[in-house]
């Protein structure tokens, strides 16, 4: 891991990446027996309205319900091999503290999950249940960057975090694996972005294993980091990203990510809170699939046809692989939405 | 098919039986190419409540969002087989109606969907989505009873009825073969029972492939014609079924389900409308599923715990495959029971 050199990427890349495809490969054997092989599935009326086939990966029935296991699952197991560890401390939305509280239970180490007092309470609960303390502070990041150095302090242990983290990245991209396993004929993936974990990871392994595969980020306009950064060349970093009701995507992306986003992702759409609500609704309505707004993003671009007119999105892309990346909801979420459907 | 001998039967049963097992694995070979292999999934809260291992049959992902599919496959199938068809009639609470329309339609041949003019908007749209021409009646069977009469008049073709055409008992009871490919270590299946098609094609086929496994029933207490047949011995036919959320199951067992169910269901659960709703809104929450309450009708039982004291439950019960009959919800209801629960 921390390999410096792409000496095994298909790809003219301008930067060093923090991981490559042997990582993925290294951590889906790890991870493996403790995660569901999630279905990869079709709905005729999300295919009609893309306008090509779609295959939709259903991590909302992923253990704790979002991708993040495969994270957090390859990132403790590390740290547990090279230290004994105290604790281990993170922040989180919601979905990766869900994970590494349930991955630190599992090993029998405490989780300390610093969160947002705007947290939603159904994700508070589950890391409640699964052993998970939570540390709340202030909507605003910095407040929060404070509160870690000081449990660090006081607590010692490892801090893992939720986008930035190696092995978190090498983590995530075993869902492309995964994907690529279930139907090698994809031809694109589209996945959500919020700290860029999960697309950098998925680009790594889907290039890896396919290198003409194209690899779509998705994130809202209210929380546009991504997109903006691919626009000037540089890390961008936006504030205010709490506007979005994308709750998972509220990260900006970041040292890690951003030299893998530059090379290997083919375009950043944005999408409008309005058609974010929309697909959600859709999805459960059409798919029969409870997906929380944030799995929503990315199948707002599909649905809403912006993907059509992506860079590299040409006649030759026929099967897109669409990740549905949690379904952490609140029921009485889903009730406003649909209300205000 | 009507074969009126159970010769190929393991069982010791009283009555004759519209179908036998070779006429569900005939259906299953005409069926196979036009329906999908739905998911057979875990949700580990589930079975917690359940206090077993429940695996879910996820047929709200199957075409047309219900089994229902199914049973009008095969008997559609049958009928052009047999003849030229002007047009199919049917009544229908929706999901049956759905099922007809959809298939009649890649057929080429008119349906006729008679409903109640409660029924859900849902499944009306779906049915004139798929081009079925729905004729509305009262709530009343007896007065849908008059227009099908007039209708089959008028109209000439052929009626498929929802529940007691042996064609569509056969089709339903593919279920049960899929579950036992997908899971042969099941002990025990439950289902939602309205006209008794479903738990009727699933009993024939279940315990002609494992003798020992308990097929469970179960309705609503304001709809218990099933309950009240198995403990007086004789088909009991009750009104007011409208009483019900679970629009699905408000239809009553008939001539031929009644004799399969007398014989080959090992018991009947009934559940309340508070307990279906609850039901309803744990799969959303917990299993990330949308399904319509007559699907939560079996959930309720199971998550309840009613199941574990119902007849030949025994600790040798430890796999219960659960039938989730189908998802087709409208959204505002969702909204609305979410709001109420």
């Amino acid at each position: 891991l921390f390999a410096m050199n792409n000496s095994n990427s298909k790809f003219t890349t301008n930067n060093s990446h923090c991981i490559d495809f042997n990582d993925v490969k290294a951590a889906y054997e790890i991870i493996k027996p403790f995660i569901h092989q999630t279905p990869l599935m079709q709905c005729s009326a999300i295919s009609e309205l893309a306008g090509c086939n779609v295959f939709l990966k259903t991590e909302n029935f992923q253990k704790t319900g979002s991708f993040k296991i495969r994270g957090a699952t390859n990132a403790l197991s590390h740290s547990v091999k090279e230290d004994a560890i105290q604790c281990v401390i993170t922040r989180s939305s919601g979905n990766h503290g869900q994970a590494i509280a349930y991955v630190a239970k599992s090993m029998g180490i405490p989780a300390y999950i610093i969160m947002s007092n705007t947290a939603l309470k159904c994700k508070k609960d589950a890391i409640r249940s699964y052993g998970g303390i939570i540390v709340e502070g202030k909507p605003q990041l910095e407040h929060r960057k404070k509160i870690t150095e000081h449990l660090l302090k006081e607590k010692g242990g490892i801090f893992i975090h939720s986008g930035q983290n190696p092995h978190v990245i090498a983590g995530q991209g075993t869902l492309a694996m995964e994907m690529l396993e279930q139907n090698p004929n994809l031809d694109a993936i589209v996945a959500p972005v919020g700290g860029g974990g999960l697309i950098s990871g998925v680009a790594i392994a889907a290039k890896a294993l396919k290198p003409y595969i194209k690899i779509y980020a998705v994130e809202p306009e209210n929380a546009n980091g991504c997109y903006l950064s691919k626009l000037s060349g540089k890390l961008e970093y936006v504030v205010g990203t709490e506007a979005t009701i994308a709750d998972g995507v509220r990260a900006n992306i970041g040292e890690s990510t951003w030299p893998i986003i530059q090379d290997l992702i083919d375009d950043v759409i944005t999408v409008s809170e309005e058609e974010i609500k929309q697909a959600t609704v859709l999805v459960w309505e059409r798919a029969k699939l409870v997906i929380e707004p944030t799995a929503g993003v990315g199948v707002a671009a599909v649905v809403g046809k912006k993907l059509l007119s992506a860079k590299g999105f040409d006649n030759s892309v026929k099967n897109i692989g669409l990740v549905l990346s949690g379904g952490n909801v609140d029921a009485r979420d889903i009730a406003k939405l649909i209300a205000n459907a």
